[in-house]
């Protein structure tokens, strides 16, 4: 028999179909062309390319270098086809019977490498350690202009996935409303708290840990564990342990244990799936809380291996036909190659 | 300057993207597969191949012919691979600190027509009407059953719209929980009553009417019209213009007006966009309510032309290249070839 189960902060029902439960294999199909150059002269996010891009925002980048010129190893400008427009008032108001505002915001790509063909399964641990220190730079930089009021910072890999450069890069978007998804979160968190005194992930962190059974990687700081409610096979969470609404507010030590746990999710996925198209978003506080009582920032991994259809789209309930217990054993006994060793987990000091 | 627009019922924003506007010629891709065929050996959905399928639930057939024998028109069965059983107790309960309950509900497939290649554009009007007449009668049959919360009616077509055999079907899946999804709409609902007095969608189709600018068809009784906050290119909805909150309450004469707007609006979408994927969903009242007030029933039909990616995702703010009022110009103006003629639209009794 099928089994419902239901999202312990969205209140999400998923269909978990058992009976037509998958392997890794399965979905393992001709994964997102996978570059084996280190430079390709059409690639505008390529080393020596600047100049194809708009001008940077944030690089680090070798001491006598200068900016637009090669030598970083992380490089962050604007969109060139932004979704939203960094200038401008929101001027929001009625047209007729609906609601409208000037689609202010910001739009910004993080070019993880210069390196066209270097994914995150493939990087040292310190060089995913500066992509996320742009992340939090920029976000901490944006989140100084007080009409955005969200900032999420995502990646696509994969056609599937929507990517369309195959250079590794990841997005930054910031918008001038908190978007509804982002508040059900937060009052999935709020509500827990007012009937168990606890926030949701906290615990949520602490049973996966104490069950281990849906438990992928830990480290001192972090875990990585499948969703009691997956929605699609082999989504993965990665959780902090220290309750934190906002991500950017990591010590140095905690940037250095969310590199390490990520490096090794995505390795892992990697082996598993055979390289599969996915999307991660990190979600995190809203701009203007000042609060660390009603969020608890985390990443969220979707590999894009089925087509949500016609009942997803109509009911928000998605089928999903691997167990996150089965998904999660698959990837903690994933074999990894010597090449590709994992550094040892970090040990915290907390 | 790209436009966030907010949908008058859920209240999800969506980002217009104006500058990036695209015509209906840069959707066009190789569509979904069209069979010219009547008939596959291969195709459980085909006369001649009853067997192949679980038994039927109804069929209209000719009066002299056996159940799961040629001679149908429409015939409904189970799902040969239904995500939630038939039978079972809900058993809802704790597993530690999560909620799950059996996945107790109905999967049915609607198999539209006999033949294997003929889709509703193709279809004659009185054919279109007796697809709807089966959603009605396995809705109000399914309707019966105290344990089921919601029955959506949804069809997929084509590869990029998760559909997996071409023969023309819809599908029909009954929950014995309420989706969220569904709830956000029942709740904007609600709160529009409160605030205004009167139904959303009363309201919207009203207004699209007067202003005209986003109307792609209208009949006597119902209006397909590109939402003002459309989530994606050609998003179409087919709305009733009198109040009702379910649709298997429809008159005689209701099903036929429904049935003509729906055939002629996926003609033109098909020949707009070149035989696009779709889904459709039938979204209606909850299973239990007993009052008009709460729901106002309507189609809402999304071309899939582009990949939902990370930023969606995380926000569940789309990203829109074509503003809605383009779309139904376009849809509203595309030629339709004699040998197609569209009936002439119902004169409404009311």
């Amino acid at each position: 028999m099928p089994e419902l189960r239901k999202d312990i902060v969205t209140r999400e029902w998923v269909v978990l179909s058992k009976e037509r439960a998958k392997r890794p294999t399965d979905f393992r199909k001709k994964g997102p062309v996978q570059p084996t150059l280190q430079f390709d002269a059409n690639c505008p996010f390529c080393s020596g390319n600047e100049f194809q891009t708009p001008p940077e925002l944030l690089a680090y980048r070798k001491r006598e270098t200068r900016p637009n010129t090669p030598g970083w190893r992380v490089r962050v400008t604007s969109n060139k086809f932004a979704a939203l427009d960094r200038e401008g008032e929101l001027n929001r108001k009625d047209v007729d019977i609906y609601d409208v505002m000037n689609g202010v915001g910001a739009h910004e790509v993080v070019i993880e490498t210069p390196d066209h063909g270097k994914t995150i399964p493939h990087m040292e641990e310190k060089e995913v350690e500066e992509i996320i220190w742009a992340y939090c730079d920029r976000y901490n930089f944006l989140r100084e202009d007080r009409r955005l009021k969200y900032i999420l910072v995502f990646k696509n890999y994969g056609e599937e996935a929507g990517c369309s450069l195959v250079h590794p890069h990841s997005q930054i978007v910031a918008t001038p409303v908190i978007p509804q998804k982002v508040w059900s979160k937060i009052k999935g968190v709020e509500q827990y708290r007012e009937y168990r005194n606890k926030c949701v992930y906290c615990h949520v962190a602490e049973h996966e840990i104490k069950s281990g059974e849906r438990l992928i990687a830990e480290n001192g700081g972090f875990i990585a564990c499948a969703p009691f409610a997956s929605r699609s096979p082999f989504e993965t969470w990665i959780i902090p342990k220290t309750h934190r609404a906002c991500f950017a507010r990591m010590s140095r030590f905690e940037v250095a244990e969310f590199a390490q746990i990520l490096r090794e999710t995505m390795l892992r996925l990697y082996l598993c799936l055979s390289n599969p198209p996915y999307n991660y978003t990190l979600l995190t506080a809203t701009c203007d809380s000042d609060t660390l009582d009603n969020f608890h920032w985390h990443l969220e991994i979707v590999p894009r291996l089925t087509t949500p259809a016609g009942f997803e789209l109509g009911t928000s309930i998605y089928i999903n036909t691997v167990p996150p217990e089965d998904a999660a054993r698959h990837l903690r006994e994933v074999e990894i190659p010597k090449a590709m060793t994992l550094t040892k987990p970090l040990l915290s000091t907390s």
